[in-house]
C-alpha cells in the first residue's frame, strides 16, 4: 500500500495513474499538482486526485511516490522546484517517452538526491489528451520500463516497479541507453518517417488527388503521422543521437533498395520484401499470442 | 445485362468480380478460365464461375467481356493466347495495379485489337487469396479506376464501367500515365518504406529486442509489410520510373529533416511535423464522413 502519491500533470498519462492506483485501493491519498488550475479542477471534479496544489511545499510534504507526468522538458524545472522540499524517504519517478536527456536534467537539479529519482516509461496512451481521457485500464497488460540508476536503492526500484503492477502494467528493465535506442529504432524512427512521407505528398502541387486516392494501406502507414507535432518533435530532439543513428541506418538501407530497383533486379528487391514479410509475421503472430483480449486503445508511446 | 463473361485468373480479384456480377442477376453466363486446374474447380465448386475451361477457343466464343485478373506480368502473354479467338463485339479488360507497364504488353500482345482493351484497376483486396477468398462485396464502395486509351470505344469503356458499378464500385476515370504516378506515391512507396523499415530492423543483432518493445504505432507503420512479397516486388517493377520519382522526392525530404534534426533545429522539424499532422487528420475526417459503413476489410491495393 503507497501512503501519499503525489501526480505531477494530470493529463492523460497521469490521471490514468491515479485512477488505476485508487481502483487498487492502493494509495491512501493522491494529490495533483501542475500548472493547469483548470485541468487541477476537472481532475479533482472527476474523482482523479483526491486534492490538488499548486505549492511544491505542500504537495512533497509526507509524500511517498512522487510521479512526474508532463513533458520531458520539463523535467529540469519540475524538480529543482520539488528539490528544497524533498524528503529522505520520497521516490521520484517519470513517465517519459525518453530516458537519458531526463537522467540528465535530472542530475543537474537533484545532484546527489537523484538517487531518490527512478527514471521509467509506461509504454501505453491514447489519441485523447487531459483529464477527461484518464482510465484506470489504460496501463492494463502494457509494458512499463523501469530504467534504474546505479544510484538508486533496490528498494525504491522495487517500490516504483510495484506501483506498475499494480496499475495491471508488466515490468521491464533496460538502462537508459538501451531504452532510447530502441525506440528510436520501433517508435520515433517510424513517427518521423510517417510525418516525412505525409508532409511530402501534402506539399506537391496534385496533393488533393493524391490524398483522393489514398487508401487503406496508406492509412495504417500514416496514422502516426495524426499524433502531437510538439510531443514528437520534443520526442525528436530529445533522442536525437540515436534517432540519428536509426535514421542514417534506414537512409542506407532505403539507398540500396534504390539501386535495385533502378537496376531492375527483382532478386534483390524480393529477398528484402520477403525478410520483412516474414519477420513482420512473425511478430504479428507472437503479439497476438502474448496478448490478453484489450480495448481498442492507441499506444502513441 | 451481360451476357457471356470471361474470368481469366479465379482468385480473390476475378472471384469476387463474378460473385458481385451474379450477385446483381448482372451476367447470363460466367465461364472461369486460367492455369490452375485446382483453382478451377475450387470457383466452380464454390458457385464462383458456372463453368471453366482452359480452352482459349472455348472461353472467347460469344464472350461479351473477359477479365484478365490474373498477375499484371502475364499480361502479355494471356493476351497472346486469346488474340486468335478475339471476337469483333467482345471488351477485355483488367484489374492490374498498375496500368503503363499493362497497357504496353497489351499493344505489343494485340496490335490494332487493343483497341478492344480497356485498362481498368479496382482498388480494393484482402490479405486473403484464391477462390476461397473471394467476396460479393468486396468492391462495395470502393473506387475502381479506369484508364481508357485513345483507341478505345466510348460505348466500351462505358461497359467496362457499367460492370464495376454493378460490383458496388465507383468508378473514376485517368490516364495511365497518372494513375501510375498517383499509386507510386500513395502505395507503392509507402509498401517499399514500410518493407525496407522491417528488414534493416530484422537484420540487426538485437532484432529481437526490438521487436519485444515495438507496439501499435510500429504495428499501423509496417502493416502493409505484411504483404505478398512477390506481388510487390512485381509492382515495384513495373512501375519502377514513377517509383523511382517518388523515392528520390522522400529521400530528399528525408535529407532535409535529417540536417534539421541534427542542427537541433526545433522549429523547422515542427513545422514538417504540424504540416504533415493538419494534412492527416483533414484527411481522415473527408475519408470518414465519406465512406458508408463498411465491413473490415483490408486494401492491400
Amino acid at each position: 500500500m503507497l501512503g501519499k502519491v503525489v501526480i505531477v500533470g494530470v493529463g492523460l498519462i497521469g490521471g490514468s495513474f491515479a485512477l488505476a492506483l485508487k481502483g487498487a485501493g492502493a494509495a491512501r491519498q493522491v494529490v495533483g499538482m501542475g500548472r493547469s488550475q483548470e485541468a487541477l479542477a476537472r481532475a479533482l471534479e472527476l474523482g482523479i486526485v483526491d486534492s490538488v496544489t499548486q505549492s511544491a511545499a505542500e504537495a512533497m510534504a509526507g509524500a511517498d511516490l512522487v510521479l512526474l507526468a508532463a513533458p520531458v522538458a520539463q523535467t529540469g524545472p519540475i524538480l529543482a522546484a520539488l528539490l528544497p522540499y524533498l524528503e529522505p524517504g520520497t521516490v521520484i519517478t517519470d513517465a517519459g517517452s525518453t530516458k537519458s536527456d531526463v537522467v540528465a536534467s535530472a542530475r543537474a537539479a537533484l545532484g546527489a538526491k537523484v538517487s531518490q529519482f527512478i527514471p521509467a516509461h509506461p509504454i501505453a496512451g491514447r489519441e485523447s489528451n487531459g483529464p477527461d481521457a484518464a482510465l484506470a485500464g489504460l496501463y492494463q497488460g502494457k509494458k512499463a520500463v523501469i530504467t534504474p540508476l546505479p544510484e538508486n536503492a533496490a528498494g525504491d526500484v522495487g517500490l516504483v516497479a510495484a506501483a506498475w503492477r499494480l496499475c495491471g502494467a508488466i515490468v521491464h528493465t533496460l538502462t537508459p541507453e538501451q531504452h532510447d535506442r530502441i525506440f528510436a529504432a520501433v517508435s520515433h524512427l517510424p513517427h518521423l518517417l510517417a510525418f516525412a512521407l505525409v508532409d511530402d505528398i501534402a506539399k506537391k502541387p496534385h496533393a488533393g488527388q493524391l490524398f483522393q486516392y489514398a487508401a487503406s494501406g496508406f492509412r495504417d502507414f500514416t496514422r502516426i503521422a495524426g499524433s502531437s507535432p510538439e510531443m514528437w518533435r520534443d520526442i525528436s530532439l530529445a533522442n536525437r543521437d540515436a534517432l540519428l543513428t536509426e535514421l542514417d541506418a534506414y537512409l542506407a538501407q532505403l539507398t540500396v533498395l534504390r539501386g535495385r530497383l533502378a537496376a531492375h533486379d527483382g532478386p534483390g528487391i524480393e529477398a528484402i520484401y520477403t525478410n520483412a514479410q516474414r519477420a513482420r509475421r512473425a511478430w504479428s503472430e507472437a503479439i497476438e499470442s502474448a496478448e490478453p483480449a484489450q480495448p481498442q486503445i492507441q499506444e502513441p508511446e
